[in-house]
């Protein structure tokens, strides 16, 4: 192969991978031979062999161009998201985070962009720009940031969680700070107990462990505490993994009652607890939470500012006893090397300690508990209701009319561009299919509740 | 308990946990009332007995201040790295990470901050500060940026590589990639070749796999073909992972024939390969590359933008089989919900399509080259000599005067506040005790060779 019929081969291919589309132009002569290490003749003469063959053309006095001529169809995966999928754990998450912005997302689990605090996160990233070279450039430290570290123990100082910064550890997530754990303290064919609704995102991270699921059906004041011991007797799991506040998708609180009534039976029978915090700072009033009853102890604290500041930072962290922080680095740096970016946890820090924080939070928890009751008010207008009134956050946990199944109507309503949670993603005994999950921030829009009563009629 | 009992509970948590530290001023009463949602008085009347009691005092017209009576001692890990710690796969991760400014790092596997291209980092934040809302607050797609998979098929297109966009999923740093690949690939009891030497974290990740690692000894142009050949029979192995050009440790690339011969018995043996490419652009001139040679069949390319634009955004990518992305895209939503930072990601494609981006790996590469001569000549001068002269990179991989031990000197020289590292972290066998592995970006500093010639004295 000559020189120039590798320059024509790496050109054809930028074309068919898109690397360079149809109608944009090409690298100068002197740039790409520069670029590619050879001769501008050579370039000139893979140039004018691949126009001669149509793939590229030239204009007078301003080079040459992609036709377009001859391209493969694009990728499935570049046109839009799977739409034949089955309704499974993974549906809500692939159909909500790949439609584009032309879709309505009622099912999502965010807050819709502008509620989100832009200018704090704006005048945190101009202050990144002037900040030192390493914290732009390096990897940050096993822990994650201390300064991060220490707000967190201020917030859980606030809800009577006594801990020190070396019981934190920041991840990549929430769901990372989940999987870390897991793998810590997990082997697979252990036994895991869930919530019958729960995130179903939990079911998807255990199937990855190889563990086996069970699920306790799950009240308004908390999971069933008689159904949770008999599970505890009877198949020894291993861990418990819960919201303990703002549940998703229900958005109950569990009682002070059945708070304390799980904790003693987990520790009866020596289970570990994961608590996700994720919808904390949406309750109007802290309800009990299990880290406080039990001081980090058996109780692992797990959290992110993905829902409260930005999705798009990527941090999470956990808090737990000291020992298994130890173990949670190592791991951590086995398989992700680092956490969090530290210039996220600077800006994520920044905007904490920064005086608007506490405010924005205030004005978005009175904001989703006006857009609840409206909410409610035109969801029951259509014959869905509420399985119970959440005292905050963004869930609405809605049973469909008689008859109706929640997955058929999600299929249809994404044939209309708007994207549901259909009940049966939730479940691990698969018994939600009459329940919808609304998110009371994302139906701002009028076709959603047109689309529903078509869906429903 | 009272209100006020309660809120003094608060701050003498917050004063253990370091959360409020001696000297700092308390929040103002009023501030304090609105946060916890009590009335002044109720403060007031917890700030004064908390004074009775030592713990906060009160200046004159400035509010209240603690005192740090009775603080117990600061929890280890916040005074420093572990420094007991046997030399094991986490032993320079961990002292590289956690010892700070003041340890010099010749050990330490990325380039000194002041080297990285943060003038194109600092013009990138600045537009994101002025970016759209949604890229500072949500989540992003399930296989991240769509224009900087393009800018990688690009990259790909000049090494011969031919893919599509939906070929390649980005995650949150090369680790993750190869953790995410090993979830998709492997059972636990598999059997995984590695390179012996080799970059440390694979045996760490590969360790969290519960697989068996074999190694086979690497050679100056690669693996030893014979004995991977031979591996591959007796040990019927599902994956091998290994760095094809500028080695970790050893800064070796394959020969064209080693390359050949390693994808041949592979096909043979229907053996999967991870191809870590990390330190591709760093080499003068592109050495043979087993995703060229076989296209992303039997290949998957993994990489980051650590070394060469910053750790600090924490973003991989996998290009592979596109039915085996699908499966990591589940994979990662599972464990991590999303990949990187959309915000990083955009930051990213910024640098990589900038003009200046090229020049400044082309900078790099040269005073690489320059500082690869200077600490052959310096290490040299010591007794250390280069088990092979790299073609680029930032490693040189050296065998001490005989008698020495490499563990023995690295904890010495850590005493000293420089962190080294030694062969063994490296070798599965540990067969590699009288090696050092240095990073000639990182010599710059006499003490180094001076603190060296003692140890070694």
């Amino acid at each position: 192969m000559t020189r120039t019929e590798m320059l024509m081969g790496a050109i054809r291919t930028k074309i068919a991978n898109r690397a360079l589309s149809p109608g944009e132009r090409l690298p100068s002569v002197r740039r790409f031979a520069e670029k590619m290490r050879v001769s501008p003749s050579t370039v000139v003469e893979a140039y004018d062999r691949l126009e001669a063959e149509g793939i590229i053309r030239a204009r007078r006095g301003s080079g040459f161009y992609v036709t377009g001529a001859d391209l493969p169809p694009m990728a499935l995966a570049e046109m839009g998201p799977v739409r034949e999928r089955n309704v499974d754990p993974f549906w809500v998450s692939r159909q909500s985070l790949d439609t584009d912005a032309s879709f309505l997302k009622p099912g999502c689990g965010w807050l819709p962009a502008d509620w989100m605090p832009h200018a704090a996160l704006r005048k945190g990233l101009r202050a990144l720009g002037r900040a030192e070279d390493t914290l732009l450039t390096d990897y940050g430290t096993t822990h994650g940031s201390l300064t991060l570290r220490r707000l967190l123990l201020g917030r859980f100082a606030e809800e009577g969680i006594s801990a020190a910064a070396d019981q934190i550890i920041l991840t990549g997530s929430g769901t990372q700070s989940i999987d870390l754990i897991c793998r810590l303290l997990l082997q697979s064919g252990d036994v895991v107990v869930v919530d019958d609704p729960c995130y179903f995102n939990f079911q998807a991270l255990l199937r990855a462990h190889q563990v086996k699921i069970v699920g306790v059906p799950y009240t308004p004041t908390g999971p069933d505490v008689s159904a949770f011991e008999q599970v505890l007797r009877d198949e020894k799991p291993r861990l418990y993994i819960t919201n303990s506040a703002l549940h998703n998708p229900t958005g109950a609180s569990p009682s002070p009652q059945t708070a304390h009534r799980v904790l003693s039976a987990a520790t009866a029978h020596g289970l570990t607890i994961v608590e996700d915090d994720i919808f904390a700072e949406f309750e109007p009033e802290l309800s009990p939470r299990l880290a406080s009853l039990d001081g980090l102890n058996r109780v692992i604290r797990i959290g992110s500012f993905s829902k409260t500041l930005s999705a798009s930072l990527r941090c999470g962290y956990i808090a737990a006893r000291p020992d298994w922080i130890e173990g949670l680095v190592d791991l951590q740096l086995a398989t992700s090397f680092v956490g969090p970016s530290p210039m996220a946890t600077e800006l994520i820090a920044g905007v904490l300690a920064g005086g608007s924080f506490r405010k924005h939070m205030d004005e978005i928890r009175q904001r989703l508990s006006q857009s609840q009751k409206v909410a409610r008010h035109r969801l029951e207008a259509l014959g869905l209701t509420p399985w119970t009134i959440p005292r905050g956050g963004f869930y609405l946990w809605c049973r469909l009319p008689d008859g109706h199944d929640s997955s058929a109507i999600a299929k249809r309503c994404l044939e209309d561009k708007i994207v549901l949670a259909p009940g049966n993603a939730f479940s691990v005994s698969q018994s939600a299919g009459s329940f919808l999950r609304f998110n009371v921030a994302q139906l701002g829009d009028e076709r959603i509740f047109a689309m529903l009563r078509r869906a429903l009629d």
